[in-house]
């Protein structure tokens, strides 16, 4: 009997052949990943069981090379961790016939859930008013694994889990990350985290000492600012453009270190969100990214990437009323037009590349994961088994019975699709309302390609009062004047690597991710009712294009 | 027209009096509770609200002293944190009209859940199987909020929120805590957690240094020793019996520190596991905890009193085929009958104490919470800001509907009240089955009050081979004995607080949580076996009592 087809085998719809983006073997498509699977160890499955995330892929990586070793700047704190010594005696539990009075976890009797519901949306009818109508209802019950209904239920995910994440819900992330980014290394790992903003403090805690200084875009998200500084550790801003990062000035800072002068040893670290950074928008081209990952190599850095926007790339913008460009015909054709991961040119396993559902699911699941070098992953699993003691399991259930049972890889990429399409015409409105209202004498921008934010230059030079009132001061005029009219933007100097570095540039930041259009549409009037008044600007009159 | 009475007003069916262990005012009882809520700020039920837990007290607390301050010992790192600068911009949002386009909160139209459901127990119906018969199912929707159907639902529990944890589950914590601590002083407040692992990480970086020595019970909880070391911190073992902590040992070790033969500056920090204890099982009685409260006054200690296992005291042991004590005959009775925590007797503010979900309700909810001073509370709230953004949005839901709008806090005390008859049931199967099978000989036991453990202790000196063959010889012999033959147990050396220490005791533990009833009885028989092999003593006999 002939094996059966991808397609038979698959429970997914996907029929488009997806070509990763650096194929090593042959291109994986998410039809593929269900039939390709290799036979689970049923044991990893049970309460608390360990996992091996290489065994989730689905290429053979033996032939590419290892990644680098990480010692010489991983912190004493990272490198004397051990793990917890009870989970030794795990490797007893499967002596068959053992009976186990040894680990500390409670019986499911005493869990008061019997079931677990959610009502979600069927593939292609992703709209809250369509789910209302025609969302499918997914069940987790207590006992589904003894029974045999699911790999994952109640009387699991509710129990205590390793700081890793489940086997069910990692195996899904792996081939993911897989699918999409592929790395060019062999010993690439997978690890679940409760989302960046604490796999950031993490990550530092295991790459920096007291006394370091850490390199980022000259405007960065300001809790990264504010979480490494406590640890004794400053950010050096980087300078950048449109396009994010500049290698030349990256290059520069790290080729005129001066030990003595910066008062620290020279950066070792870059930490970059590279698609629709915050609080700029700016995307790293992939080019850009090249030329970045080769200053990294040149100067050996390690690199975070940080990526919750990755997949808010939208559409290109086509200006005020011209038509759409139309969505992505295929999955295969969505990928290709990702600008590539830092982890998918990362031949060294110098990256740690963290994702996030917060951006494309909900940010109250609290779950993301990491992809680095396994002993990376190793000893981030090691810190989480003593902290953060990995993800809730109530998110990990909702998500498996979501992106594992329901909707699939190939559905997945539906939702994604479905998300870059909305974000794309949210941001289409928010710069035609800047193309009708704002005073292009004095403001300009470059529509983002990605992410949640609109970044809009002022100049400052040009204010009637200027060098008197300084730039701080006209921005907080401004500011002011903007809760004065009903409307708030976020203030660039919020967002300063190094606040104490001298800066000749103003700026504010807009979400365009929440309000709906006709509020954001009367919030950028008022912002420029606010900085016509600042600037001593006749007002904007209703007809007239671009302010005038 | 007469106003409602606290039972009319009450959703709650528990009318007993439940008179607190340090009554300030007057004494609380569960179904005043929501009669005397104060007028709640509706402000605080929206997406990433900040609440105060000043407000959830019922009590004025006016005239009670204030905290002791903290500032001496609080760790650099937690006193340079200064939190979430553009959380400043949030107090804007109440200005009306105000259209923000500040925050870069993802818009709920694109959470793909339209309804979450949890099937639970009926109150006085808790057993699975009475679950699985008559439980209810409690729906959320994504938008109850706005509906008025609810004040939490999808849109606001799956977006970002306070690192403290949303205030419609922290009202619910905080009332509990009132209710059954009281604590007696002006400024206690409360804030989440994402579980306790978590919780002593976050106070380990907040109240010490590298270098430092903290005081905990000699055997001690294992995660608890691995997460100090790797920050520098060691842990010094006090002497304890079978009520836990000896206040003479924890005062010789402090009144005979020297500075210089330790290394290190005199101990500023007790961690201690008052009830049920992880390894030894030991439970603090209220003289004991009153004597070592006056021990950490007199040396000016912080207390981190970690409970999980708090309402896992169980009903007095009454010895082999004697008949049951009957359970609580009230919620007044039950909550009595609790030994009075550190936080009830904490004039100072000198305690963090740490509550947890994972005993109670399911592990992989990840929450619980403190309670501190506010001076203590307002730091950890900082730093779960830029580390775990607190506790995930799903599982703070899933509670809020069982907690708040099912079960109420009477509903949550019933549910306590069978937690706390089945255990004492394991409990009781676990020490009959020792009666029967372990050679008392050699091997001594207390029965536990409270909590998961059973610590039993093996009189090595008895041991034919000793002092030949060491205490971890001896160990280890039995260890792997019991693997042969089909049973587990932690090796008590696993637990040593300074494994360098030396030790002349050798000790078992065996859970009685997980097991079912039949499989226990055979594991502690195992036990037995592998006990006799290694001490040459004679085989059980099945008939026989006491192993003779």
């Amino acid at each position: 009997m002939a094996p059966p087809s991808a397609v038979e085998v698959s429970a997914e719809s996907d029929t488009t052949g997806i070509t990763l983006p650096n194929p090593l073997t042959a291109p994986i498509t998410s039809n593929d990943i269900f039939g390709r699977r290799k036979k689970a160890n049923k044991s990893q499955w049970g309460i608390a069981a360990a996992s091996d995330t290489a065994n989730f892929r689905l290429k053979s990586y033996g032939k590419k090379p290892k990644a680098k070793r990480w010692d010489h700047i991983i912190s004493h704190e990272a490198l004397t961790r051990k793990g917890n010594s009870l989970k030794e005696a795990a490797k007893f539990l499967a002596t068959p016939g053992l009976i186990s009075l040894g680990g500390g976890l409670p019986s499911s009797d005493y869990f008061p859930f019997e079931e677990l519901s959610i009502k979600v949306p069927q593939i292609g009818h992703f709209s809250e008013a369509e789910t209302k109508e025609s969302g499918v209802t997914l069940t987790a019950g207590k006992h589904d694994l003894a029974e045999g209904k699911s790999i994952f239920d109640i009387a699991t995910a509710f129990n205590y889990g390793q700081g890793a994440g489940s086997a069910q819900l990692l195996r899904w992330m792996t081939e993911h990350t897989e699918l999409v980014h592929s790395p060019p290394y062999e010993d690439w790992r997978c690890t679940m985290t409760i989302g960046s903003t604490s796999a950031v403090d993490m990550a530092l805690r295991m790459f920096t000492r007291p006394g370091d200084v850490i390199l980022s875009e000259e405007y960065t998200f300001s809790a990264f600012v504010e979480t490494a500084r406590p640890m004794g550790v400053r950010v050096c801003g980087v300078p950048l453009d449109a396009e994010g990062l500049l290698p030349g000035g990256l290059d520069h800072i790290l080729s005129n270190w001066d030990v003595n002068a910066r008062g620290a040893r020279k950066p070792h670290l870059l930490y970059t969100v590279p698609t629709g950074q915050n609080p700029t928008g700016a995307t790293q081209s992939a080019e850009r990214r090249r030329a970045l990952y080769a200053v990294c190599q040149e100067h050996n850095l390690y690199i975070l990437e940080d990526e919750p926007y990755y997949f808010l790339q939208m559409q290109p913008y086509t200006g005020p009323n011209a038509p759409d460009v139309p969505p992505p015909a295929s999955h295969a054709e969505f990928l290709k037009n990702l600008v590539p991961s830092y982890l998918s040119m990362d031949t060294d396993g110098r990256v740690m590349r963290l994702d996030s559902f917060s951006k494309v699911i909900a940010p109250g699941s609290r779950i993301g994961w990491i992809t680095a070098s396994a002993e990376v992953v190793e000893k981030y699993g090691k810190h989480a088994d003593v902290s953060t003691q990995g993800a809730a399991g109530t998110s990990q259930l909702i998500l498996f019975k979501l992106l594992e049972e329901h909707w699939g890889h190939a559905g997945y990429l539906d939702w994604l699709i479905h998300i870059r399409m909305e974000y794309t015409k949210r941001r289409d409105v928010i710069l035609q309302a800047c193309e009708k209202y704002l005073p292009k004498e004095v403001m300009a921008w470059k529509p983002p390609m990605a992410g949640m934010f609109h970044w809009m230059q002022i100049d400052f030079k040009k204010h009637p009062e200027y060098p008197a009132k300084s730039i701080e001061a006209i921005e907080e005029s401004i500011f002011f004047r903007n809760i004065e009219h009903g409307t708030m933007c976020m203030r660039g100097s919020w967002f300063y690597a190094d606040a104490e570095d001298s800066h000749d540039t103003l700026f504010f930041r807009a979400t365009y991710a929440a309000a709906p259009a006709d509020k954001m549409d009367e919030a950028i009037r008022r912002l420029g009712e606010s900085v016509r008044e600042e600037f001593g600007l006749e007002k904007y009159v209703k007809g007239a294009v671009g302010g005038k």
